[in-house]
């Protein structure tokens, strides 16, 4: 008999840290023993679920009209540095490429894409010749490489990590407005409604927004432990880029204008990260049908006085039945305990568990288990099928209703500096009138920062033109100065 | 009125250098204009073709048992150095990454995968404790870069390529045989009877395996140049990589065994280079109805004098419903005339257009052409989706028939040095004798190498223990001596 398995069991809402770095060792998501930092591996357990997120983003982005391309992952240092804001930003992260073979030493050094806007736009410039080229609307779905000086965690900040990255033209200021609204629209729609995962959109402060842009509106996420992580964000560019790369168009007037761009960046080993961490509970995993490396695990429950060969076929059986209806089963015919297979696969967040005893097989029943909600029925076995259709959207369900409770009980407010320190030892977000999103509002998010590490993190967006409004009289809670906006202050990844 | 295009008009046959060149910026499936040897941009039109060959190939992947993973893209040199063949035969061609942000210089360069065995196999040494743990199948689709001397060609040889690399390990080398002939007939069910490319897998000379593996077989298409093209491989390692990396597994006796290796790579960017070049006419592309990035192609036929409001709706209407069918369909209501329209997504490979006239509109018909034949029918509207669904097949036989007979065409004969010569002047294949398959044959091979600037590809796969027989009493056509193999012999890419 095999080591026995005493299963996963640690308090995710008390020891997140601890959690986190467990489950992904204990249910194999990442190995992190590569000898260099921030380069993991993902293991198929993780990369299954990884490419199942991927397919889901890339379908709504094609549904909205973006296509696919393939930009080099190498870029020569004069591409990099014509954006100056962007240079400075990005370079401290830079891994540099300065030899090719045993001996070629190069002459300019090339940069491995931290992101790929000084890949993409010398060659936009020269796709882009008139008003009937725009939109240009591409995406590319690839790994980028940044030499990260913080402490690296797998997923959540990798040395190297994947992503998605969707850059836009258009001719006119309101076209691009309208994308940053729509790559909105399909965050909430993916990974709020396909995947369970609650966000709330900040239009971020000015002196947080990305390096060479005008306006960064980003998704934050609650984890466990109640700070916030920065998950997909889109970036008005305005024609900063544009002015760099010399992206113009000629107009329906023969008029030569620069166009306005848009990027939109879903990182989804990031997104992953999340994923996992606000589903999972103190037995492990839980994931949505869609997202789980094995959907169905059918485990035989074998007398040690009776005959298995049988028993043992029906769950092959099983199994062919349903690996061609596409979920991905796997029958767990190993020399465990049954007790130690259910611990094993609740970990890994299997959403499905099918028991057959010798009960079950005479009956021509099946005894079914759901991770989600831990409940357990027998069925007929003839009605699997028709059971399984039905769990699908109960077990997202069953997850977003959870995590959207959770996540809206996590909004507090603050009408002093003190009593702002006190609500965010609670964790989450909390609301205060603020003096300026602009350049100004800086050195009131530096004291809230030194005073109590956390971060403005931005007004919440409800629509263009509208933010929630403060009251009449308000006074900024760093500078006491008129409050102008609404903002929200959280601790950080 | 737009400028007119004139169509894509080269003989492929005569002329297939230039017509690879120019249609790979004719129907813009690369950019070249990326200042770096090597590194092309891949369109969208290139983009969404090499997506769907990844999926056919991962689906059949994962059809056979094989799960995915993402290894790290960094390999350190120490990590590179373990196996002697493989590094002297990469190290030549490895972009070296040595410096990290503004100063950082590393202490051990770290290369750029150019093939990951070096990245994955120290991790595998330390997941594979027990038989238990066997066979494991896994692949990642990635790019990997080699800094190739070589004139590059788009797609034929980057220095930044695309492809899928399946490594396996096994507990026996009668498996791992097993897993080698496996991916021979994945190759053959995803490159000939999906994608009709024809191919022939030979089992290469000792002199041109894998370096660090022992037997190499890979399959060579056969450009329209009558150049051959090697395609996907796979390879026997034996225990040659387990030994240096020390991979090793305790058997059902608790004794401790060195483990078996496979691996198979296809490698997506190129065999899309075979794909269009072999398929492809004097008009431009033809693809295959699952591969074409635009698949259905409405051409509003537009009377000066008509409105043509009702007519354009219907086309709209059109696409929308076929879109929702999940067919990748435009409108083109550009202002060119009907006739350059044609021209333009011929080029592009487009499998099926729909004109719609005033004539159809009123009559509720559609008139369809078939890009794969060029012939054009007319039919009820209603019939249009019975339609597409019986196209797709007969669109993918008309491809497969022509090239299996033009590929079937081209292997000869030669019984001697001087007519070996003449036979390769034909282009294709030439079966000649042959006395060693092992490293004394080197000499032959070089023979033949020198006279012709041609190869020896190897003997026909047929199955393991058999291939093509010799004659009694034949001799090798480079040395005279006693002939052991038929051996195919090409002029190569």
């Amino acid at each position: 008999m095999a080591e026995e398995d005493k299963g996963f069991n640690i308090d995710k809402e008390k020891n997140f840290s601890e959690w986190f770095t467990e489950i992904v060792s204990y249910a194999e998501l990442a190995d992190q023993r590569y000898r260099l930092k921030g380069f993991i591996v993902h293991m198929p357990n993780a990369a299954i679920t990884e490419k199942r997120m991927y397919a889901d983003m890339e379908s709504s982005l094609e549904t909205h009209g973006h296509k696919p391309a393939r930009f080099p992952s190498l870029i020569p240092e004069h591409y990099f540095a014509k954006e100056a804001e962007h240079i400075e930003n990005f370079a401290p992260n830079v891994f540099w490429v300065t030899k090719g073979g045993t001996d070629d030493e190069f002459e300019e050094k090339l940069a491995m894409r931290p992101t790929s806007e000084t890949a993409m736009y010398d060659t936009y410039s020269q796709w882009i010749r008139s008003h009937r080229d725009l939109p240009l609307k591409i995406y590319q779905s690839c790994q980028v490489w940044r030499y990260e000086t913080k402490h690296t965690r797998p997923f959540l900040r990798d040395r190297e990590f994947h992503w998605i990255e969707a850059h836009d033209v258009f001719a006119t200021a309101e076209e691009a407005w309208n994308q940053v609204k729509e790559d909105m629209e399909m965050t909430y729609d993916v990974l709020r409604d396909k995947w369970g995962l609650p966000i709330i959109f900040f239009h971020r402060p000015d002196w947080d927004k990305f390096a060479g842009g005008q306006h960064s509106f980003a998704a934050d996420a609650l984890m466990p432990d109640k700070k916030v992580l920065q998950l997909p964000s889109t970036h008005f560019y305005g024609q900063n880029f544009a002015k760099s790369y010399n992206i113009k168009f000629l107009d329906e007037n023969e008029k030569e204008k620069y166009a306005f761009q848009t990027t939109f960046g879903p990182a989804i080993s990031r997104i992953y990260a999340a994923l996992i961490s606000v589903h999972g509970d103190n037995k492990g995993l839980r994931l949505p049908f869609g997202l789980a490396p094995t959907q169905v695990v059918i485990v035989p429950i074998l007398k040690a006085d009776a005959d298995s060969t049988t028993l043992l076929q029906e769950c092959y059986d099983l199994q062919t039945q349903l690996r061609e209806l596409d979920y991905r089963t796997e029958v767990d015919d190993s020399d465990k305990r049954p007790g130690s297979k259910y611990y094993y696969w609740e970990a890994r967040g299997t959403p499905l568990r099918i028991e057959i005893g010798s009960k079950e097989l005479e009956k021509h029943e099946l005894t079914i288990a759901r991770r989600d909600n831990g409940k357990k029925e027998t069925i007929k076995q003839k009605d699997l099928e028709t059971y399984i259709e039905k769990a699908v959207p109960e077990i997202l369900k069953t997850l977003k209703d959870q995590t959207m409770k959770w996540f809206e009980g996590n909004t507090h407010e603050a009408t002093d500096f003190e009593e702002l320190g006190k609500q965010l030892e609670k964790g989450g977000f909390v609301k205060v009138n603020f003096c300026s999103r602009e350049k100004d509002g800086l050195k009131c998010a530096d004291k809230i920062g030194e005073a109590y590490h956390a971060e403005v993190r931005g007004t919440k967006f409800i629509e263009f033109g509208k933010e929630e409004r403060v009251a009449n009289g308000a006074k900024c809670i760093g500078c006491g100065k008129e409050a102008k906006h609404v903002m929200y202050v959280a601790k950080a990844y």
